[in-house]
């Protein structure tokens, strides 16, 4: 397996912090950047040093980064959430798996080198009880999951010295509601739980996963722990290759951050691609392989139904989204209706028993500028919209898959009609991207429309790598697609007010004008790559860069401006 | 000097071809991208070829891109402007430069080395003639420069089999009302005509230029080319090291798109960077100087006022525009107003002389988010107008530059403001940048606003590298910013429903569906990006790439799908 020294994560000045729970006993981690001291000098030609407020960011890595921490990808990461449900009386622990599949994998000695070396038997909802996050929330319960997302999505308001309307009580409302949606597989106790939706911070996921072609299982968790170094809120597993289920539970076992997988793409790999054999208890088999391996959450194309792939029939690029072209396939070959839609109801009773969250896709979301908006996208939204009140009749949290390939001016529309038909569950988009004309730089095509459509209300945005369109991502495409992302979540929280976003910011302005170069670095998204681009241009460590030269330093100037100001007031 | 070879351009695919224009002795170069047949079999298991028509894209290279054309940068580009002004009666050839400080470089023997081999004596309008675009349009006269834009602007429009509305007189009129700005000093023959206006194609600028601590000649013309390979529609040369003189000569000599300057800095530079020194003789003499070499567009930071300063007081980061902080800094050591501001209506006269626009720069951008908006900068915007309608008197071009760093939701406000307050003038914006916390990413921060200030009508966006914040770009950070700025500003073509506009993104999706694989690489802003992250990801040019593997490829199952049910249909 991987060197398990590369899977530690660090930053630069920063140190790992916790705050506790006043509810449950929890510790929510944090990561805290110190700061350098202000310089000036006094009348007398003093120095005079005055300190600046460390400030706290919102911290995706985990264990990772903290130092004290054991991490060896053998173990898997501590399980932490096992306490928090110790006492719960709803949960049985299972003798066996559920799935046939998963014991057939188990038993087969030929898969030993490649198997998570430790088995962990699944949690399940005890017959007749409800377990999920959407249950509790509506019975007025504020459970350790609830309570550990306020304390981390209120860091830096606190830190403000303001008080926060995301309490608990908030948090729980909202999931009540089915506005945000808490993704915390039960048996997925490694995970640090994050919030989904559109008043809290708007979050990130990013994809990884072998095809057939390449990759194999070290290099995904090493892509899975990079994702999460640089920010990645969730993670999808899309492998397509061999022994996904192997791979999955590496993954699964050593991820910080929830889980989300697409169960058809395996589906029809136990079909050897064959489209005409998939079926409902394959599928179903498949859910519950994944279920019980702690996968947070399934995209489900179940509002593709028939009648909207004929509505695709004239479009530029068809069906795009591969979910989607495989059921509607399936549906052409077997003149049904969308098994998905039809078992809908089956497919939520079983993710309740195991409070995972519903992401529904959009099998026809547009894969090209002519097709953005059209009646095939905006019918299947309908459908999602109708599938959403079946899921949370059984309080299955819901989250609405969303473009795709769409110009901005027809972005607000997507918003639009997503709260309207979808009841205010959560948007959850790829991209948009903004034009097709920019293989190779989709990270940037798709910002651009990512941060104008988290600015109108999408809670969390998939990332696009520049590979998109071309090829599997490495792990420098996986960092530029995060970063992009990063920044295009952080440009809407700005827009959109959230309290506290802008701490950041204006602690790296103030760094930069006070020419504290370390300080800027350590501030921002990618101290690597800041500090690099510095150092690649060569100067000492003065008043100036290399931009400008020391005579034509804007900052420099308006400095001595300001203090030549001050010594004539005085 | 630089290798002349590496001067060429080359696009895959593409050749060069000229429209003759109907009113002038014009040709406007473009560049037409073939595009492969597309292949389907027929009932009969043939393969029927169906020809696509190729895509005909705004072209920037210049002559670099003609095979036919001679490059030589030591003889400077053709200068083929000068044949239209040939009959003109309102120019006189100067028989020596009107610079003192011009006579004394030509003059002195040490800088025979670095001097551009050729020398052109300047041109300037006769004694009370008024010679600019403007002046014409006004005068109901349709220039060469004016059917040049009108064409170029078109192609894609015409291509359609649409009749667009960009007419030479539609561009007269814009023009003349002052909506639209044709940069195109008379001392700049080698300069092929555009067009920056809020009804035409949004424009990027890029900036290059050597600071005291980097960069020589030869690369600076090196990136000058560059920056036109890959799209850049007018270059500013922002030089504030040695012998920006002659680095000038060479750029304009060789710079098929205009050039624009701040003219402050270099009279600085004259003054060994004493701001005290600086005076209106030697800035004045610095105009006159710039002028006669063929700078197309002046940066002018006439509307910082000393009252405006002031309210800058209190920011964050200050003033973070060099032209601004050196003004600033003047007025505050002399006690005087801003003598770009005074002597304004003189600098228009000496600017009419060649047609040479006036970008008024903003002084007091923001240079934070949390500086975005302030009284300071919106009093300067007023400023900004009052000076936009002298020099309009006097029938001199105005761009207004803006801002800068701005969170998403301030940017609205610039653009309706900038409208209001200085009557239409083309709105020129540096990014916004729309958070401060990623340096080394600057591109990307800022490429999401100024998508969207140029969906909101910015007509000129200027580039961003992601070296922003840290040192001088390199060639692969210019390539960078341009390429993400292309994209902004064709994601606000398309966003405007600029006509035609999409044809590209349609040809590229339609590509891209029938895996085209060579024509979507073609087709897009830089086709050796795209092909190299496919190479990387090595695969057969087939029908599914990496990403998905053949089992998953949606685009693959959604033309079988489609294939299938034309055969249903027979």
């Amino acid at each position: 397996m991987a060197n398990k020294n590369t899977m530690r994560i660090s930053y630069p000045s920063s140190e790992k912090v916790y705050v506790e729970g006043e509810i449950n006993k929890i510790r929510v981690g944090m990561r805290r950047i110190k700061l350098l001291d202000t310089v000036t000098i006094d009348s007398k030609g003093e120095k005079i040093f005055k300190k600046n407020k460390p400030v706290i960011v919102y911290d995706t890595s985990g264990p990772y980064s903290d130092p004290k921490a054991t991490i060896d990808i053998n173990l898997g990461l501590p399980r932490t959430r096992e306490e928090w449900y110790a006492k719960r009386k709803d949960l049985t622990s299972l003798t066996e798996f559920s799935s046939e599949y998963a014991r057939q994998r188990q038993k087969d000695p030929a898969l030993d080198a490649i198997r998570f070396p430790i088995q962990h038997m699944p949690l399940r909802a005890k017959d007749k009880k409800r377990i999920t996050q959407m249950y509790y929330a509506k019975r007025r319960v504020i459970t350790p999951e609830m309570e550990y997302v306020a304390i981390r999505e209120n860091q830096q308001i606190e830190a403000m010295g303001l008080k926060s309307y995301i309490t608990p009580d908030f948090v729980r409302k909202e999931v009540a509601a089915g506005r945000a949606v808490i993704p915390a597989n039960i048996n997925h106790p490694e995970l640090e739980p994050m919030i989904i939706g559109r008043r809290f911070l708007v979050k990130i996921n990013t994809n990884i996963g072998n095809s057939a072609l390449s990759s194999g299982i070290a290099e995904e968790i090493e892509k899975a722990v990079w994702s999460c170094k640089w920010g990645g809120d969730t993670l999808m597993d899309l492998s397509t290759g061999k022994n996904i289920h192997e791979t999955r539970e590496w993954i699964i076992r050593n991820c910080p951050v929830p889980v989300g997988t697409v169960p058809i793409y395996q589906a029809l790999e136990k079909v050897d691609g064959r489209v005409e054999d998939l079926s409902w208890d394959i599928y179903r088999d498949t859910l519950i392989e994944q279920a019980e391996q702690g996968v947070d959450y399934f995209t489900i194309h179940a509002g593709l139904l028939r009648a909207h792939a004929d509505l695709a029939a004239n479009r530029l690029t068809g069906i795009v989204s591969r979910g989607g072209s495989i059921m509607a396939q399936w549906m052409n070959i077997h003149q049904e209706e969308n098994f998905l839609y039809s078992r809908f109801d089956e497919i939520c009773e079983i993710l309740a028993q195991y409070d995972i969250a519903v992401s529904i896709g959009d099998g026809l979301r547009p894969g090209s500028i002519y097709d953005a908006n059209d009646s095939a996208q905006f019918a299947e939204l309908h459908t999602m919209g109708e599938l959403t009140k079946k899921a949370w009749a059984q309080n299955v949290q819901v989250l609405i898959e969303g473009p795709g390939h769409v110009p901005m001016n027809k972005i607000h529309e997507n918003m639009k009609e997503e709260i309207y038909a979808c009841h205010n569950a959560p948007f959850y988009t790829l991209g948009p991207i903004t034009t097709d004309v920019a293989p190779g730089y989709d990270h940037i095509t798709s910002a651009i429309g990512a941060a104008q459509i988290a600015w109108l209300g999408t809670a969390m945005i998939c990332y696009v790598t520049p590979k998109e369109h071309l090829g599997l991502p490495n792990k420098e495409d996986v960092r530029n697609g995060v970063v992009a992302y990063k920044i295009a979540a952080h440009a809407a929280d700005l827009a959109k007010g959230h309290p506290g976003a802008q701490v950041r910011d204006n602690a790296l302005s103030k760094a930069r004008f006070e020419f504290r170069w370390k300080d800027q670095f350590n501030l921002s998204l990618d101290p690597e790559r800041a500090l690099q681009y510095y150092k690649e241009s060569a100067v000492k460590d003065g008043e100036f860069c290399t931009m400008c030269g020391p005579n034509f330093c804007a900052m420099r100037l308006s400095k001595e401006l300001r203090d030549r100001d001050k010594c004539e007031n005085l």
